[in-house]
């Protein structure tokens, strides 16, 4: 998404893109995931809502171009789901594990964890896509009366595991290789997901 | 430990203790866990170390007074894991489960992880304490060559849950019981840390 941002297009629409993506920040901000609306995002750019969907899509697509995170795991993890069972959690983990070696997605991720947790104010927010957005899509890709519940637990997993890496820097996990966490953790997310 | 604070002591006594106290959460602060020492606590509380020692324990158990968590895993996990093998995973996210249903527990907990998640300058504070005794021991409790990594493993996925359940409060994981979140994690936490 980042790279789409303002490159070699017409000066009015490069104006327009800045304006709904900081009127997006300011509304996510202020009113949180589920209550911000694109009628109230066009409104604050000062541009029709049908312009933010033609440039960003979905309200999902505008909260991650917003958000910064050069990642889309509501999209990317259901993808992976829909793939064979066998190795799910196994593809899952190396997903997360290898997207965090990229030092783009690693400071923005640290960033984005940090703000959740650390801030009351800001938690809403990222917490209100993931569970409106996010955990519901990874559900909707597992075949289960307890899906939503099976999608947190995983997330619970790649959520600690990536806090233990990059921030907190526990040994023994923050020197450990990909292919080791992936052993470790991915029979923990195919039994969270799928047993 | 908290209810030991300056309860029916001499006068005497309760200045030092509170003034030990506030002098351990300035060192810890300032120098971080590893670096703190109990000479420079002593020195800035005008005391003697023994006197530190006498009334505190190890700079563990100062730590753990100075960061008001009435709660000892360092202490308590490791005596957990000395029992049978057979069903320690459970016995483990029991007790912090259990333990976070205690709203003194819980409030404090929360607010310890968001600031060593949250804050750059806190985390290293807490994350020292972390890696350097609470971790040791519980991996001290185990035999086997990877034991760092499996105390590790196991922390990362008993912090996820911590931080879905208590903080992010996503669906499925808030409103699940404690026995049920037992049954899953569990198995979990027996696999990393002996399987």
């Amino acid at each position: 998404m980042v790279s789409r941002r303002g490159r070699g297009r017409p000066r009015g629409e490069s104006d327009a893109r800045e304006r709904i993506t900081a009127a997006a920040v300011h509304e996510f901000g202020e009113h949180g995931y589920e209550s911000a609306t694109i009628r109230a995002i066009a409104a604050r750019a000062g541009v029709d809502p049908a312009l933010v969907h033609h440039y960003f899509g979905t309200k999902a697509d505008l909260f991650a171009e917003a958000a910064g995170f050069p990642l889309r795991p509501d999209v990317d993890v259901p993808a992976i789901l829909r793939g064979p069972r066998e190795g799910a959690g196994e593809r899952v983990a190396r997903y997360v594990l290898e997207s965090f070696e990229r030092p783009e997605v690693r400071k923005r991720g640290i960033m984005l964890l940090r703000t959740v947790i650390g801030s009351k104010l800001a938690s809403p927010v990222v917490a209100g896509f993931l569970t409106r957005e996010m955990l519901p899509r990874i559900a909707g890709a597992l075949d289960a009366d307890d899906a939503q519940l099976r999608a947190s637990l995983a997330a619970s997993q790649i959520v600690g595991m990536i806090v233990a890496r990059h921030i907190v820097k526990v040994p023994g996990i923050a020197d450990a290789t990909v292919d080791e966490l992936v052993d470790r953790i991915g029979p923990t997310l195919q039994r969270y997901l799928y047993e």
